[in-house]
């Protein structure tokens, strides 16, 4: 389909900083054709769908770097205790207990979550994802999908070989999928393990999602048993040669800092579930300097409890200037970058999505800017981050597709998702009671 | 009028935690006069306005205990730059531009956001506040007022004069202002102009509106002046003698905290604004565990960028648990009395609001919990804190009157407002452009 946005304020998050007060974008299926004053617009373009976007801002999707989409099932679900009791007793049991078909049902909400939060593109690590790739193939979203890989036991090789089947049936479809290798954590695979994913990346020629340096005790564990840091042990095996996605990396050295730095790694910032599981705060700022590339990610719904990457932004903004008592740090528009051509890059995406560019996908959002909150006026980018939030979005496309207008979405029915999820809910956790 | 709110999930936010599955709520003229199950709702209730509250949450109005509410001129004006220069280049000079009608204006824009938020009552401080009582009184919200105050200058006893004023023509304003006196703080303020503005108090029987120990640098220049705290200096000269709201309470000793809990000092923890500004974190959680009475605040719109309780509660909740590394600090319904309960005390009105029991001011707000991140169900109060958003508020009742409806305001014509308040930006700042 042809589509046209008119009268509209763009941001494009090009390496130029192109921005237009008033101007119109021309999709051609799946790809930008045209960002520009209207008056320069080619005339001959014929488009079937026209959007009036006065009043909004036109930004690339926001992309959410780091989720676990189907634990859904546990927002709210057991809050405000300490993490290894979270883990051991409320959450382990109840993953035992999960379907393939729940994972569906449970990753649709998330994907319909960050669909109306002007997510367009998110990477996720879990189990059962070829459900979630089925999920984000019908909902329209884009994804890099990776099964959640922890060994040696019995099941460790069956989750390796799922990594590959999910990689074989889902890599590359519609355009919208990729498929990466997924460990765990240096705290759930053995070293001889770690070397297994890295080898199915080499096969694959894919990148690996990890979780690293997310909690105190995982480093102090790590320096007990190999005298050194999580990211000094994933360099000395070698996992830092593939694409690396790093979630959280909090507690670091200025050594792992530089170690990352050179060996490009993608860290993925979540500070809302940093923050929430009492794990501590990242050193964003210093990262950034450094010249490490930092996405945002939201963890999952279990531990933030939302999938906003504009609150991510909003907090990530927030903590860096108030931990260093210092609020030049993390300007505006560098996380608004973070948000999109950063994430991006992340996901290996780069080429194709992040920014608003003839010849990209054309993974649009459009935001209203009526509350108020968004007067009086100023600079979009800064109310988009500081006073911003998800249910501004109004319009969402992805690879040229309409995923939502006018806050509806087009692809998912909402009712549906909340039917079933509700009964995994109750099937899993029983009737719900206001706590006294 | 009677309304009569139905079906509706209620969190009373009393003494007992009682809350009801599916209730009703009874108001006539400006009072509760019935809370509970439907079947024991005196029958002869005849409610002029009925509200179906299906599968919204029903709670006691939020309490923003700390703003500057015409300084919404500043939201997104100058953000990313150290503070000092941020006041004197950007701020200040602006300040002295604005009119009594701006003030009016501002204000409102302020109210509205308020409201649309589900905030029922705030405390201000500023000048022109004459004028936010005259948009209190419009808006139909409840508020504590204060004249800022700063001295010795040639205009000091003339502001002091304008808060008396302020009293005399506003304070008990149908039962909704009450005002108090603003000294600004310590290092605004001579220890003689202190002595003025608690005298003032003194006469007019009222609490007093204060910043204390924001940022690093006053509590050194303090310790530099007076060789103690500002806790300590205030304490000293029997400031705390009064009601003292005290805005902030960022850098505090231990002792200071003694001397809050001692003094039974109202404190108002205003995180977002702390953080954004780089002034650094409160240490709420202690705070609270020696038996302060503490409050949220947003600041003014010029340094959150929001006027949103529930943004504060969710920020409150992450912060203390990220910055102590334990996630069991500040739990839900902790933040969620900070944002009532403890709000009314700060404001010396928690004999009428601060939650919902008959015989109170029907200060009420209803909640959607239709989005998909209030999916799955789980204890109200969890998701209301931790993945609830400003956006979700659908009704607002202060005074028995419904300000808001279906998020459509009923006293405020939000229209009007923009285009004043866009009228009084391009004036004072001109046209707003995309900073590249």
């Amino acid at each position: 389909m042809k589509i046209l946005i008119k009268n509209v304020c763009i941001i494009t998050m090009d390496s130029s900083h192109t921005g237009y007060n008033y101007g119109c974008i021309a999709v051609d299926g799946d790809v930008i054709v045209y960002i520009g004053e209207e008056e320069d617009m080619p005339r001959d373009f014929d488009a079937g769908k026209v959007i009036d976007g006065k009043g909004m801002l036109a930004l690339p999707g926001f992309i959410n770097a780091h989720t676990h989409s189907a634990m859904s099932i546990f927002r709210g679900y057991a809050n405000d205790i300490p993490l290894m009791e979270w883990l051991s007793s409320r959450i382990w049991p109840m993953e035992d207990r999960l379907t393939p078909e729940d994972a569906y049902w449970l990753s649709m909400l998330s994907i319909a979550e960050m669909i109306m939060g002007g997510v367009t593109a998110f990477a996720d690590m879990y189990m059962f994802m070829d459900q979630t790739a089925k999920a984000v193939d019908r909902s329209g979203i884009r994804a890099v999908l990776a099964r959640g890989l922890q060994g040696p036991d019995p099941k460790s090789e069956q989750r390796l070989k799922e990594n590959r089947c999910l990689w074989e049936e889902w890599n590359g479809h519609d355009g919208r999928i990729k498929v990466m290798v997924g460990p765990h954590a240096i705290y759930t695979c053995s070293r001889d393990y770690l070397e297994s994913c890295m080898e199915l990346a080499r096969e694959l020629g894919t990148g690996i999602h990890i979780h690293i340096a997310e909690t105190r005790d995982e480093v102090e564990e790590c320096r007990r048993k190999y005298g050194k840091t999580p990211v000094e042990y994933l360099e000395e095996i070698g996992l830092f040669k593939y694409h690396s996605l790093a979630a959280h990396c909090v507690h670091l050295t200025r050594e792992d800092m530089d170690i990352l730095s050179d060996n490009n790694v993608h860290v993925v910032h979540c500070p809302v579930s940093n923050l929430k599981l009492g794990s501590g705060v990242a050193q964003t700022a210093e990262l950034l300097d450094k010249g490490v590339n930092v996405a945002l990610g939201t963890d999952s719904a279990s531990s933030n409890n939302n999938l906003s990457i504009m609150k991510e932004m909003n907090i990530a903004a927030l903590l860096s200037k108030g931990i260093n008592e210092d609020p030049t740090l993390l300007p505006a528009r560098q996380v608004l970058k973070m948000a999109t051509g950063n994430g991006a890059k992340a996901l290996g995406w780069d080429e194709e999505i992040g920014s608003l560019e003839v010849g990209k996908k054309a993974d649009i959002i459009l935001l209203r800017q009526d509350g108020p909150h968004y007067h009086p006026a100023a600079d979009p980018i800064t109310h988009l981050v500081y006073s911003g939030h998800s249910s501004d979005v109004d319009t969402v496309i992805v690879n040229g597709n309409i995923l939502m207008e006018g806050r509806q979405l087009t692809t998912i029915d909402l009712q549906e998702v909340y039917h079933k999820v509700g009964g995994i809910r109750t099937r899993l956790m029983g009737r719900i009671e206001i706590e006294q």
